[in-house]
């Protein structure tokens, strides 16, 4: 299979772009002396995670339990759950516990941390729970000097719990994009969850892991001292939120969506696309950033971009191809009829979620295809 | 099986809405004297056809050629592939019809039409095209008026084609919330078609159906004189866009979301919960109308509106449920850890493309899982 035989739209996996984001990756958290534990809730796709575990990855950060049992079936027992957990939820990971997997669960709550050692008590298990820390006010945790932290760390002293560590995420470095601020983003988000461990130990817990990461901090980070392991996902492919973050360039994305031109509204300068929302996803991330890239960056079948030319506009299975500015009024000679193009996303992890399966392009042009998994 | 069992997120069919919607549009398009197409593409599940069909509808409309394979396969045979057929599918399109599905294609470009011809005479096929009409400048197809009309209608009269109808799209209708305006769209939309068709027979070609439809202008007509069919796909479950335009209520939306809640922030007035945007889907469709419902409007388990509570926020796996205007002191009172709800979404066809299955709950509260298919 070639790219010229694939059915349009298909998600597009540039191997070697890949392999490079993976090294580049691993070769920065092994100088900073810390173990990395992919996120992989953005591929979803075990041959990608394979690949990750090859360059030297160890465990994985997982967003649904489906993803916890696909890849324990695909052989990896390391296995973090980083949404907190609710007790309805426990049947789930008390199974996939028995059967062997090491699955770690996460939680900010003291109600939570209650019901979770108490169903533990129930059933004769004791789950690892690790708490999650809020360094950057975007979403949930517990701050690093909030006195519930102990009341938390408390409750998961008790028998059916014990208590593995901290983590936290600073997805606010996604709204930066000058290197001296996501190095500040980066220290913040390491000092809050140290400071965080720190107080557990004081008050008497262990507190084994000290987990941090995205992709833009874990590429920004000077050091990391307290730090015992970094998380991060959306490196693997990039995406032009990233580029516009300023921690890849467009040349280190490696998917785009495979599509073909379908027709034209000549007079407005417009090629029509078989790749709407459907396949892009409806993910506008890079409309507030520096360069509002509409739908996506428009290449080449080859990948060569075609500055100026993006995605402006999808309906669920048409894409609107138009140049930015002037209209082009050369647009149906220059993309006929048939014309088959690459779009760059804005976010990879919302437009790879519109695939069942990835077409993984060697640098020889032989493609693969690759099964995507999706659901909860 | 019923609602406290079900894992979240799960995406809801509350049965007793959608036969509601769907005997609604099939009574309405009945009395204005035309035959109902739906488009399958918001639910792609054969249940939900299958229900519209029992109410009275004839063929479907699909948005990819896998809709056309798997309806086909489930018995449907009346199919129109609503996007601008490419040369390159027409080999899939060629194997479904010696299957003995009578799948219906369009285009809107002379280029097109002459390739599918060419297809057709090389494989002893007629291919059965439908032109695209273009009634509104939003998206594809050829104006009403323009001359390239006549030379694909004549590029479609060789052996190998056979011109069958011509078809519009009125996608400017969701962009209305006024009943006048949605009227005036409907008439714009009917006129136009009616009068491509009219050209084309006084060329002498044979134009047997004409095809209309959205799911506004659908629900806004008020008499349809020439036009052969209608075809609307949203109606089936509405949705906040849909109840922002006018056309249904928000008591008349079929889907839902169902999530937990996994923790808070109380000091911000959040609760997070575990449905973000990979079940919402990242479209924010009602960002630019009369009500921004940020990602969804939350609803208590019983289906009943919470006013003023919205899901303001979202990451991959996480909402951030929050009180409109002043944020609310109360609540972690309010919704307890565990605490099940559900979100409408801004627009179903986005949001069930997350899902592999849709839970139908009956009017006793007994819950069915019926699958629902993705991809190309």
């Amino acid at each position: 299979m070639t790219l010229d035989q694939l059915d349009t739209p298909a998600a597009l996996v540039d191997l070697q772009r890949m392999q490079r984001n993976i090294a580049r990756m691993q070769a920065r958290l092994d100088s900073l002396g810390v173990r990395f534990r992919p996120h992989v809730k953005t591929s979803k796709c075990v041959q990608v995670m394979q690949a990750q575990r090859a360059a030297g990855a160890r465990g994985i950060t997982v967003s649904t339990l489906r993803e916890a049992e696909q890849f324990f079936a695909a052989g990896e027992t390391d296995i973090l759950y980083a949404v907190g957990i609710v007790p309805a939820k426990l049947p789930q990971v008390l199974a996939l516990r028995r059967q062997g997997c090491d699955l770690k669960l996460i939680t900010d709550n003291v109600d939570a941390a209650h019901a979770i050692a108490a169903f533990g008590r129930e059933h004769g298990e004791t789950f690892e729970v690790w708490i999650e820390i809020d360094c950057d006010g975007h979403r949930s945790g517990v701050a690093p000097e909030a006195p519930v932290l102990l009341d938390v760390g408390r409750a998961l002293a008790q028998p059916g719990a014990s208590l593995g560590g901290v983590m936290t995420h600073a997805g606010a470095s996604y709204e930066l994009d000058e290197p001296e601020a996501l190095a500040a983003m980066a220290e913040q988000e390491r000092a809050g969850c140290v400071r965080a461990a720190e107080r557990l130990r004081a008050a008497g817990h262990a507190c084994a892991n000290v987990s941090v990461g995205s992709t833009p901090t874990a590429l920004s980070a000077r050091s990391l001292p307290g730090v015992t392991e970094v998380r991060a996902g959306v490196y693997v492919f990039f995406d032009l939120v990233m580029a516009n973050v300023g921690v890849c360039a467009p040349s280190d994305i490696a998917l785009s969506v495979l599509t073909t031109v379908i027709g034209h509204q000549a007079d407005k300068g417009w090629a029509i696309l078989d790749a709407g929302w459907m396949a892009m996803s409806r993910d506008r991330g890079t409309q507030k950033q520096r360069h509002d890239y509409g739908y996506g960056q428009v290449c080449a079948l080859d990948g060569t971009p075609l500055p100026g030319y993006v995605m402006s506009g999808a309906n669920q299975e048409h894409g609107i191809l138009a140049r930015e500015g002037e209209p082009d009024r050369e647009i149906v000679r220059r993309f006929p009829v048939g014309t088959r193009l690459r779009i760059l996303p804005n976010h990879a992890c919302a437009t790879v979620a519109q695939f069942p399966e990835y077409q993984a392009v060697s640098v020889d042009g032989a493609v693969a295809t690759w099964p995507r998994f999706y659901g909860w």
